[in-house]
């Protein structure tokens, strides 16, 4: 059988939406089913959900999702690697997802379908993720031990006589640890400038003082400039600070930027 | 204008997609549009998606989600509470969405639509999460934090002379810590059950011993009993333990099991 590019039916029987869906789980297609449904879970745990109208996906790698028309958030959900099982009856269509390791098992029971689709989808558009220097101030209070275990920010972007320190807090020693962050390959000026914020601070300071540099990399004889000023280099890469920001709970999120 | 209970168009033309795709935002309906698109996200972080065929599904709440044909996860979301414009132009459309608070902003440009679907869904079904108290202990194995911070596990369902230790640890301090749990409200049983592992323990312990009750509730008169066999309580609720299992990554958990 040739893949169709799209199957839509709107307002089948049970019958023929239970072949469009098993044609498509067959197929490898994305489906969607939107229609009236009961969910149960068993595996890690167990859940049930009553029956309302909802949208079932299945995607060509087999992952499910059923979404309900409020909340960006799945109700169910089984990544990729499950066997299908569809069964119609009478008066009901039953999808089955089994998944082992762990061994789980969704069952989406439909009673009535409003519309089902199948579609053949190509997609190999590539996805970049991009952070500012100043996104990555932000992960770095959002989430301190991308600096390092036990980090505790003060503040960020605070003024010191030469300019704004990035990130300034404290380590679980209790020392005062100034943070420059550069979202590209960290040069000489890099350093020599942490080294003025740190050679400012260090006049007011009561406490040991440290000098981070962050940044993807550092460039070339960069890290003996670093050394002879006594100043270190934490590797991370603005991706990973944005992947932080964007997953990090939303309500977090607002809490922290409210206050 | 009444809301239509279900508007399917496939492979339709672009300006009456665009306003199948508008009638919907403005009816508050569940959205899908399914093509050729590309994705600009600005916000707490930067992203791009080139052109792909993908599903855009914005649900009358006003979240969004783009979905790749596979992965569980979306490529691209954004919660509730945006506003939509949408734009039809000789050769695109495009889906603006635009949140405050944080500021962010998610641009869908379609180029290409093979079915665009409106639907009206009507679910007030409730979804009940239930945890086994041996999902419980997994919870606690997964997330030790759930019966308090820097307990470390070291076995479950030990075997000791009465029974089975539930899960069995050390805590922050280094002093072993024998967990019995329950996953409803915790009678005087539970607690001479707990008293007994205790017991046959203490034997053979060469450090201090804590014994610790989980469960979501005590009993009445039960919080005098653990007092005066020296024992202690820590609430835990197994809907909490369920969302711990459900939600905790999926290659964490496969790997875990494993070992």
């Amino acid at each position: 059988m040739q893949k169709d590019k799209l199957t839509v039916l709107t307002n089948p029987k049970l019958t023929e939406a239970a072949a469009v869906i098993e044609k498509a789980l067959a197929q490898r297609e994305t489906l969607i089913v939107a229609g009236k449904c009961s969910v149960r879970y068993t595996g890690r745990a167990k859940s049930t959900l009553e029956p309302g109208e909802r949208m079932l996906i299945i995607k060509e790698d087999g992952s499910l999702l059923v979404h309900r028309p409020v909340g960006y958030e799945p109700v169910n959900w089984q990544p990729s690697g499950s066997v299908f099982h569809v069964q119609a009856k009478a008066d009901a269509i039953e999808v089955h997802a089994v998944r082992q390791k762990p061994r789980e098992n969704v069952r989406v029971t439909f009673t009535n379908v409003f519309m089902v689709s199948a579609l053949s989808l190509t997609d190999s558009g590539e996805f970049a993720l991009y952070a500012s220097e100043q996104d990555m101030h932000r992960a770095i209070l959002l989430k301190p031990s991308l600096l390092e275990e036990g980090f505790k920010p003060i503040s960020y972007e605070k003024k010191v006589e030469p300019g704004f320190v990035d990130v300034y807090g404290v380590d679980k020693e209790g020392r005062l640890v100034v943070v420059e962050v550069k979202r590209k390959t960290a040069g000489k000026d890099a350093v020599l400038q942490l080294a003025r914020y740190i050679d400012a601070i260090k006049v007011k300071a009561d406490r040991e003082l440290r000098g981070v540099l962050v940044a993807p990399s550092l460039g070339k004889d960069v890290q003996r400039l670093l050394v002879t000023l006594g100043l270190e280099f934490k590797a991370l890469d603005p991706k990973k600070c944005a992947k932080v920001l964007k997953r990090t709970e939303v309500t977090k999120l607002e809490k922290f930027f409210e206050q």
